[in-house]
């Protein structure tokens, strides 16, 4: 074990903040640890919004699902994988390439969530609890408005921050899947009903695990509710603008 | 300052690799390191393949933009965005829902990439370097075919790994753009060509910097190359699986 990999492995989510801010060195070394992140042919494909403007923030917190601890996180960023601006660089050379296509946008998608996820464990390291908001890709044609999107940049990935309160502090990190179920060696292979269900029960670590009825539950939930179809059909949006 | 800033300040990417095995300890820190990452609601939305396979790893090297310093690194890891598992989970507990569409694969691939950069900075912390191979998103077809690969999966991210050689550890890390070019406030802003021809004469330290000769360059190479373009191809037949 070593420090680095002990706050790997102890961070968790935190959705409720204390009253506190981010003192601005601390913002500073989140910014400074996704810049240093590894980034396709140094270019760092990603653009950062800082939400700093609190009615800006509740505006999200509706369009994020309405959820209304985003709009009090001290510190919300807005991750964007960003084909613009270098397109718009070779247009100021003189150049007029293709338009940022599929490869483009996956590449530079990769580029934000790397960095993204560098300044989760840089606040960590400093901390500062944070949690990532999915729903940002929701509500395309809000969001685009709302922070002013350009049809080659995709917001990705959104980030809240902040201290946490004790009891977030406290709070049990949720188990994980075992890696026999994740891992696979040499070739991808789709695991089969009894797996399906070992791995829940492993992960639920209760004999009585009742999987059809916590499928059934999660599924209505999550892949079938309305935020889910709506960043099904929000993501599509923005996927086509780089599509032939 | 701490220990963990640090590490994620100072990491580089690592292509030449010493003749050294990883240790299964290391390696078994490293895929913990990427479970324990955040993921949308506790789900793990990626599948990793461990390539322990001489003869694929070079079949790999060739269909990544023909690099055999691929087929020399000790570990390589595919992480897979993974909307098969739940889907077939939901199928087991004898549900039929919608196909997995573009805001399933978007929230995996950020689980996958999320994994991904957790396993990095796992790694650097035991001596580990590593370096993104983007080519992965190439050659679909053979891809798919070298790791079984299902129409629901997409391998974002390919990791290679091993201790770096002595030249690797003193290599300078690349200067990246100022936070001025990169974080906007509240809205998202499209640079102008003033501010390209900075950004880029900045990072590059010299006053006779040449912006058009160096663009010109770097687009023809990168952006108009025949890799950009094939991972343009592929990548969009990856994400029409999951488009309506």
């Amino acid at each position: 074990m070593n420090s680095v990999y002990e706050a790997l492995l102890s961070r968790k989510s935190v959705r409720v903040f204390d009253n506190k801010e981010v003192q601005s060195y601390i913002k500073e070394a989140i910014f400074n640890a996704a810049f240093q992140a590894p980034t396709a042919g140094n270019q760092m494909l990603y653009s950062i919004i800082d939400v700093t403007d609190q009615a800006l923030k509740e505006r999200l917190a509706i369009a994020c699902d309405n959820q209304p601890f985003i709009s009090k996180a001290p510190l919300v960023l807005i991750f964007l994988a960003d084909c613009r601006r270098w397109y718009d660089a070779y247009g100021e050379a003189g150049l007029n390439p293709r338009r940022p296509g599929a490869g483009d946008i996956l590449l530079a998608i990769q580029d934000a969530v790397i960095a993204a996820q560098n300044s989760v464990i840089a606040a960590e390291s400093f901390g500062i609890g944070s949690c990532y908001i999915g729903d940002i890709l929701e509500n395309k044609e809000e969001v685009v408005e709302l922070l002013d999107l350009d049809e080659y940049v995709v917001p990705i990935s959104m980030l809240v921050m902040g201290y946490p309160t004790e009891q977030q502090i406290d709070r049990v990190k949720p188990e994980r899947f075992s890696k026999k179920y994740i891992v696979h060696e040499n070739r991808y292979r789709r695991l089969n009903g009894e797996e399906h269900r070992d791995m829940l029960k492993e992960r639920a670590n209760r004999e009585d695990f009742d999987f059809d009825g916590y499928i059934e539950k999660f599924c209505s939930r999550k892949y079938m509710s309305g935020f889910s179809r709506e960043m099904t059909r929000s993501g599509e949006l923005y996927l086509k603008n780089f599509l032939s």
